[in-house]
């Protein structure tokens, strides 16, 4: 363990590589010009995401509303892709959603460690972000049974959640993926792409 | 300062307060019933928001957009409680603000070390998030000047930003405050009794 630190640090002195610390395991930030393998990258490693709706609530019906939602798309280091969560319609952006199920998610390297230490703003698009746009959609049978195990491994406290609350489980139906990182402006992924994107190389 | 951590381990051990530790200085979060002093908390504490906008882009045309801003209300432990930002028009979701400024900030205290050091949860209630409707409008002169000050205080590579941007000041005009903190769903605060409380009180 103290030998890899030596060599984290080591690399990183040299200036050649951004790596992600993880327990037992080292991550290497996608290079800017593998878009979708950037997109992938950010939405493992975020878990929670602010989700844009349509708010369904007075005084502020038709208007946007953004609110914070645990996600997982699998362990870190082997996420599918697919933004899961954990709902219940007593929550008020739910609410919004089943009126309107268009939503969009938000995820950004801000929300990890990695913008701070390396000194990037969370504004600067070197601390990269990432947008979905889609339909949030509840989901059943062994798509709900991997959702379950996705969320609940990296969401522990889940499982004592009030069982009273009618929890489900969900999906974001990606049709879009916006990505802010970089200089140049925002780029855009096609689903296609992005789940044809790997977010973790191994080392060599 | 020795002293001052010895106190604070002392205080956290007897498990009385929740304590934020700052540079020199140490921030009691409020009481949850004390729900406008909590968004202020927040507010202050978070140095970024998520944005949601009605999007003006194809193919997402009228669907909500989620993004992530830096925000200011000023310096930490003394805030307005106004969220200022520094926005370009080159900026997609600026771009959806140019055609209806009807925006709502997300902020949560999952953005800073708080909720993982307490081991709560993004989507815990005990994890407050505070999320606010308004407009997001462009500032000038005598306000501009201290939205200048705030942002770049808190934000300082902000002062780098390529100036063929068109950089200008805005400031989230709030109408409503959402609070989701503790149980019991969430709680509404009026922008008057919001701007009338205040984060944080001294240490006797």
């Amino acid at each position: 363990m103290e030998e890899m630190e030596v060599n984290m640090n080591a690399m990183l002195a040299a200036g050649l590589l951004l790596l992600f610390a993880m327990p037992g395991e080292l991550y290497r930030i996608p290079p800017h010009e593998e878009v979708a393998r950037m997109a992938r990258f950010v939405a493992n490693q975020c878990n929670w995401a602010s989700m844009a709706t349509i708010s369904t609530h007075e005084p502020v019906q038709g208007q946007p509303f953004s609110n914070a939602f645990s996600t997982s798309d699998g362990p870190v280091g082997s996420g599918t892709g697919v933004p899961y969560m954990y709902l219940t319609t007593m929550e008020i952006s739910v609410q919004d959603l089943k009126v309107n199920p268009q939503a969009s998610l938000s995820m950004s390297l801000a929300q990890t460690d990695f913008c701070k230490n390396q000194g990037y703003d969370p504004q600067d698009p070197l601390c990269a972000h990432i947008i979905f746009s889609g339909s949030v959609l509840e989901i059943n049978g062994t798509e709900a049974t991997f959702a379950k195990k996705a969320l609940f491994s990296r969401h522990p406290e889940m499982v004592d959640w009030p069982t009273d609350h009618n929890w489900f489980f969900a999906k974001m139906n990606i049709t879009k993926v916006w990505v802010l990182d970089y200089f140049g402006g925002v780029k855009t992924v096609t689903p296609e792409d992005y789940f044809k994107a790997t977010p973790y190389k191994r080392h060599h």
